[in-house]
């Protein structure tokens, strides 16, 4: 059960004009299960894209960064689950080649003109008959409305379908943003595990696309994290297709902030979904750093407390066992920390309690106040290094049994 | 229940001459446990430290390093499970200062003459007046063949109590050598999360004594992960008494080869212990990073496997599910790793599977024999990073339901 979130209604995602997407059975590792998601793009669209920085990085990324790279107009995405075709060495290349030949094939594109995306268990290989068998029944299914079900088809050990869509009116034009994640585990920056896709009506001139991407990134789904693993095959895709006929060239186009801010929010609407729905999470956390003297250093604190397994357990706990928070901000790696300038406080909602200042406990702090706090489903640990002007917000979940059930079965 | 690993018995460990250790129930945290050790040295020890490097060190852990660094000669140590005196500001810095002043003046030396140790939760006040009324009770019990009821009294979340003793023959004289530590969460260099105290009848000068500490701790409790976290109060201590007639000064003397090989096997020993019960441990895994640049690379790779909760989950359930391995070894942080020169193995004494080559699935790797190494209850995953003659160990454990378990009720 996702921590406060569920799939949007499918009339909720608003469709986006010149991205059709359709779903298929294709038993790429189970029957019965939707795993093919195949995505036309209309001529005229921008894409960009980044990826995971595992050096295991798996085949499809591989070809996503040279395809992007090479310029050509991107026409295509296909979408598999179940395997991800990492960990596979030249013939896993060869069968991320294979997919992109087909699909090109498909709609009368060069291959190089397809993005591949794969998601599952590493080290195992694709099946490409399988997937090229589902493409027919994927192509069937193409409309411009199917964003709930390809959310629902690029599902693995998620427990619910993520997705996300604003429309606003820039210059008189109604320019519509919807986007579909997927998580659940090896979550972690940079980037987490996941597939992102996010398409606007909006057009948006290549330089442009290519900066927001990263900093969309930046804002969500690096700034988010389970359980500390990076994944082979995490990709964030941005597709624009101007088709609303509102366009941007330039960051000091009027509307751009706008728009940008509004295609961030989706952003950071999908990666949160994801770790609300992280494997076992009963609780969704903000750690929220400040005071320090760049934002580096804030996230390194963040991550340092998010990733700790014994922080992460005592929220599961609803134990307002803060030392383990004060440690870990200790051992972030701020080899000048002062920890007497440090304050924390632990909050949910307008409930704020200060639990640690002048390196150790603060003096009004009630064990009972704490555990009110923890209690909550959504928790926020905020904490000041007083030292500077930066700040960063790192979003995680908490520890449970279930994140060990899920991952002792998950090949089961 | 530790993997493979049982406490000494008492007439196991040797005594070492020079330095007597009491216990008593004072009540810290809890009654009726042992909860105090008192150390005596006699005059003419040598002692060295090394501590953890968490910002947020415990009182104690300052206190040490400042009596240590005054150059005083160490006549006692106090040792106290319960509280952990971390986190608790300049009244926890007293807290510590009164001890040592309380164990001085039983001895008639300065408070800088006597290092404290806490160990237990953080962020709570040390009740120095339990631990001062205890004093008498730990003095009384001093005698040198009591290494076992210190291994017992040092424990916090363990379960078995943990010692290692050795003697060899160097020159005609009998050198003595023994151990104990305590882990058993918040385990992660520099340092895990533990207390280790290691004394020798040797007699080693001061010099020789401070390379000697960092050689062994860097050999032993700094290459050990059971979560990840660096704890407040991490402190590993060697204590060299010269009772045994047979005196170090420099390491070209002759038989110091011999004896610093068997200190450090003894650290070892005790720290390995501590992984093999780790919190919830049913695995004890190996990882043995080579053809690595330099040790440092050997050593993040290391790391990154051993923290992984997707790979510690996949060893709890005996599943051979590589490719997070693989996974690790990618997002280690070697930039320019060449993938398809890597190797992995997974070994369990004479057996041992090639899993992975040429950047994935090894062509021969059948999932039976990763299975069958996968269902022992220690394992060897060894990696070749194809790219340098440096080498490395970490050990860990695997993750289990009883982790979370621990942690989550630790405190209740």
């Amino acid at each position: 059960m996702p921590v406060n979130y569920a799939t949007p209604a499918a009339d909720q995602l608003f469709p986006v004009a010149g991205v059709r997407l359709g779903v298929a059975e294709a038993e790429i590792r189970k029957k019965n299960r939707r795993d093919l998601t195949l995505v036309a793009l209309d001529a005229g669209c921008t894409v960009a894209g980044v990826f995971t920085q595992n050096r295991f990085c798996a085949a499809p990324v591989q070809l996503c960064r040279q395809h992007l790279g090479a310029g050509q107009e991107i026409r295509a995405l296909i979408v598999n689950t179940g395997i991800a075709n990492a960990g596979t060495g030249e013939p896993g290349r060869q069968a991320a080649q294979a997919s992109c030949e087909a699909v090109g094939a498909l709609f009368g594109v060069a291959p190089g003109q397809v993005l591949p995306f794969s998601t599952g268990v590493i080290l195992e290989a694709l099946p490409v008959d399988r997937l090229k068998a589902g493409l027919p029944a994927a192509e069937a299914d193409l409309k411009a409305d199917n964003w709930h079900a390809a959310a629902h088809a690029i599902m693995t050990t998620d427990t619910v379908a993520k997705a996300a869509s604003r429309h606003l009116v820039i210059n008189g034009k109604t320019i519509n943003i919807t986007g579909i994640s997927k998580g659940a585990g090896m979550i972690k920056p940079n980037m987490a595990t996941m597939l992102g896709f996010l398409a606007t009506d909006a057009g948006i001139a290549q330089p442009l696309l290519d900066a927001l991407v990263k900093e969309a990134a930046d804002a969500s789904f690096n700034c988010i994290t389970v359980d500390g693993d990076t994944s082979t095959n995490d990709s964030f895709v941005l597709i624009a297709s101007g088709q609303s006929g509102a366009s941007f060239a330039a960051a000091s186009d009027a509307g751009w902030a706008e728009v940008k801010a509004a295609i961030i929010a989706v952003a950071a609407e999908l990666a949160q979904a994801i770790v609300r729905d992280g494997e076992g999470a009963t609780k969704f956390i903000t750690i929220a750093v400040e005071g320090g003297k760049n934002i580096e250093e804030c996230r390194q604190v963040g991550y340092a407390i998010g990733h700790s397994p014994l922080v992460k357990t005592a929220f599961f706990a609803s134990d307002p066992n803060l030392g383990r928070i004060l440690a870990a901000v200790g051992y972030a790696g701020i080899s000048d920390l002062d920890v007497d300038a440090v304050q924390v406080w632990l909050a949910s909602g307008k409930d704020s309690v200060l639990v640690a200042e002048n390196g150790g406990r603060a003096a009004a702090y009630r064990e009972e106040d704490g555990a009110r706090v923890m209690a909550q489903a959504e928790i926020t640990v905020r904490v000041n290094l007083g030292r500077g002007p930066a700040a960063a917000r790192v979003y995680t979940c908490d520890f449970s049994y279930d994140y060990v059930k899920i991952n002792a079965d998950y090949r089961s």
